[in-house]
């Protein structure tokens, strides 16, 4: 078995308020590294909140372009190492296998790819090299009421209950088109908790999210609304800000992208046309 | 000449509040690709906004182990690419040059990192190899009055104001003990924030940062704690909450970390003994 990890740990601290200094405890947001290995390939190492690693392995594996579908994955487990000290691992390797067919070449990846650095992108320079990845504009018919998206960051928050005491964990979820939660996952990593909920959806055979809405509590980086795309989503919404390069992308691929989120209020950046406003 | 890059961009959206829709500009924050080169290699590829590429190019190669010193680094500049084509890297390409002894064993880190994902850990698994660098326990002798402490945040937010219109912006800036401002960053990418102030301290000649404080306006995870010890801060806070990796690093490093830093509260997590009240 491996070590039970924590979403949530418990801590003695001290707050300082007014020049008064008293101990007490406080909760904290798990993070760990989980590293995501395909066959006896490492592929990825990525700091998460610990919980959902197999939503998480499979979204990235979906969302990064190593796969297109449920069917290519053959196994997928937690991989708990060497049988004479089990736990080496601590729950924080997952081990993928694929269909022979769908194994990536290896050796091609590693001389292209040497080392990425931030936030997933994965040696991808670009834009341009994302639109080689050949992603299809959304569900083009997909329609959404703005009466309904300004429900959503309620419902989100109203679900976030239990994590939200933490206060550094970011939000992801997924709705249908009348503001229903179809899942909600949070990671000390934005895009991380972004392919727990994608990952969710492959693993239960609810690809592609044509008539979805992903909404984060972050800003709306360039990696978000990639992966929404490859997941295909028509919808992402976000609380905050997104950046010029997500709303370039966003206007290439017709994705309908809403930011500022807040009260009964927000700003559209791209693909106006999917919030109609219902009779 | 590389082509200009935009920290802010200004693009055409829609206002939507309380079902009525109106057009207006908005500021958007910039995000563009940037690769870092060490000679001829390619090191990382890191999502940013364009603005300080040198000094972030410095303190990643500083805050990820690859350099000690300022001297190791002979040349660094934007790599303007192909001379029959100029602009064609559009000023998203870092290329340093290294003395030789300094050259990082690219054929053994090819070997061991595959290619990482998130967040600029580079394939480095785990605190234990993060320990494994040898990074010494920051200036013990340091001490910050809580009341320099508290004033810190109005500082940043005072001198945040051109990019705080954007509302996509991480924030990081270095403060002496008097709380007076050293420099400010600001960057879609939390860890490029960070490395963009240690690189201008790096390249500026104020290395190790042992009398300053680090502020940050996000979250405070394991990876920006990591680059602060690398750094040689004996202090970091966040208006945010940490992470639990984040806290076991500052604990096992005797690194001085505060959280929820708002109005005249925070939250002590590692090293209270630096917050001494001045007489």
């Amino acid at each position: 078995m491996p070590r039970k990890q924590r979403s949530l740990d418990l801590t003695q601290v001290s707050e300082w308020h007014e020049g008064k200094v008293r101990r007490k405890e406080d909760y904290l947001a798990g993070e760990e590294p989980l590293e995501i290995r395909v066959g006896e390939h490492p592929l990825s190492v990525t700091m998460r909140t610990p919980g959902d690693d197999l939503d998480l392995a499979a979204g990235f594996l979906l969302t990064e372009g190593l796969i297109q579908r449920r069917e290519q994955i053959v196994a997928l487990d937690h991989d708990l190492g060497d049988p004479e000290n089990p736990g080496a691992n601590r729950g924080n390797v997952v081990r993928v296998d694929l269909d022979p067919a769908s194994m990536p070449d290896f050796e091609k990846m590693r001389r292209h790819f040497f080392a990425a650095s931030s936030c997933g992108i994965c040696g991808k320079a670009s834009i341009d090299s994302v639109r080689a990845r050949s992603m299809q504009p959304p569900n083009p018919h997909f329609r959404l009421d703005p009466e309904v998206l300004v429900k959503l960051p309620d419902t989100l928050r109203a679900s976030q209950a239990v994590f939200g005491r933490t206060g550094g964990l970011h939000a992801a979820a997924l709705f249908d088109a009348k503001g229903e939660l179809l899942v909600l996952r949070e990671d000390i990593g934005r895009h991380n908790a972004v392919d727990k909920v994608i990952g969710w959806a492959l693993r239960n055979g609810r690809m592609p999210l044509a008539n979805a809405v992903l909404l984060v509590s972050g800003r709306g980086g360039f990696e978000i609304i990639q992966k929404a795309i490859v997941a295909g989503l028509p919808v992402v919404a976000s609380v905050s800000a997104p950046s010029s390069l997500a709303v370039q992308l966003a206007r290439e691929m017709s994705l309908t992208l809403v930011g500022f989120l807040r009260g009964r209020r927000f700003v559209v950046y791209a693909g106006e046309e999917r919030l109609a406003k219902s009779d």
